[in-house]
């Protein structure tokens, strides 16, 4: 089966490297932005957004090897072992979600609630950007999670 | 196939209870804290909370439904019909995700980088245990969600 998004097609390919640009662009922003290492949530946004586009190249050999194992003529524990794999490629898609989520959560405190993007000190829009920018990146990457899971469970 | 946590089932039963109890957990102590709707992330927590326990009966009707076309004989347009009222379900779990997140970026931030949490009059006690439900409640919501996908999948 091809589906959208799977592993040797060109919209797999485009979908990964938007995630890398987008991860990269949300890095971008956030560390550009004066004092947002005060935040706890912005560093850990920054940390996931580097881990994920740092592990493209990992996260891609566990895909291929993934269906390497489900197409061959594998035993039960042999696909069992490549099951047991699946869920780091799931994880770090929710790991992203809940580190932008995180810093969302606190920008909306920020320029709502305190009102301190009123003052020009605060980055406000770099926050903004690079919350946008890591939205973007989680959504790829749950794409190409979700056309995983649905190839493997349909083998 | 009856996997764990699948409509009919005892586990299935369970998990909805489990995520009903603890989205109305999460909503009681975020109401009892003195001051929660000031953050917006917080507002946005009970809101999601409450929906997510509010719409259990519409979710049950929505996986029966879904279950009713992929079994019976149902012609592609209906399989479609379906499988396009599907997202909800993933859709309130992603949710229900964001928003405990959101909460627990403000509750971090209160707690470690502003050091509200010193003073006595922020209930920050009542804020982690809110949020501590909230993730419960996303995580029984997620398994239930990954199941649904596997049996539809599968079918």
């Amino acid at each position: 089966m091809a589906l959208f998004g799977s592993p040797g097609k060109l919209s797999g390919l485009l979908l990964r490297i938007g995630q890398c640009f987008s991860a990269a662009a949300s890095i971008g922003f956030m560390v550009s932005a004066h004092g947002f290492f005060n935040s706890t949530a912005f560093c850990v946004n920054v940390r996931h957004a580097t881990c994920s586009s740092i592990f493209q190249r990992e996260l891609e050999e566990y895909m291929s090897r993934l269906f390497d194992c489900v197409n061959g003529d594998s035993s039960f524990m042999e696909l069992w072992t490549c099951m047991s794999r699946f869920p780091c490629f799931e994880v770090t898609a929710t790991l992203s979600l809940a580190a932008a989520c995180s810093s969302a959560g606190v920008t909306v405190l920020y320029s709502r609630d305190l009102g301190y993007c009123r003052s020009p000190q605060i980055p406000c829009s770099h926050f903004k950007a690079s919350i946008l920018f890591a939205f973007i990146s989680w959504f790829l990457l749950a794409v190409s999670s979700h056309v995983t899971f649905w190839l493997l469970a349909a083998v």
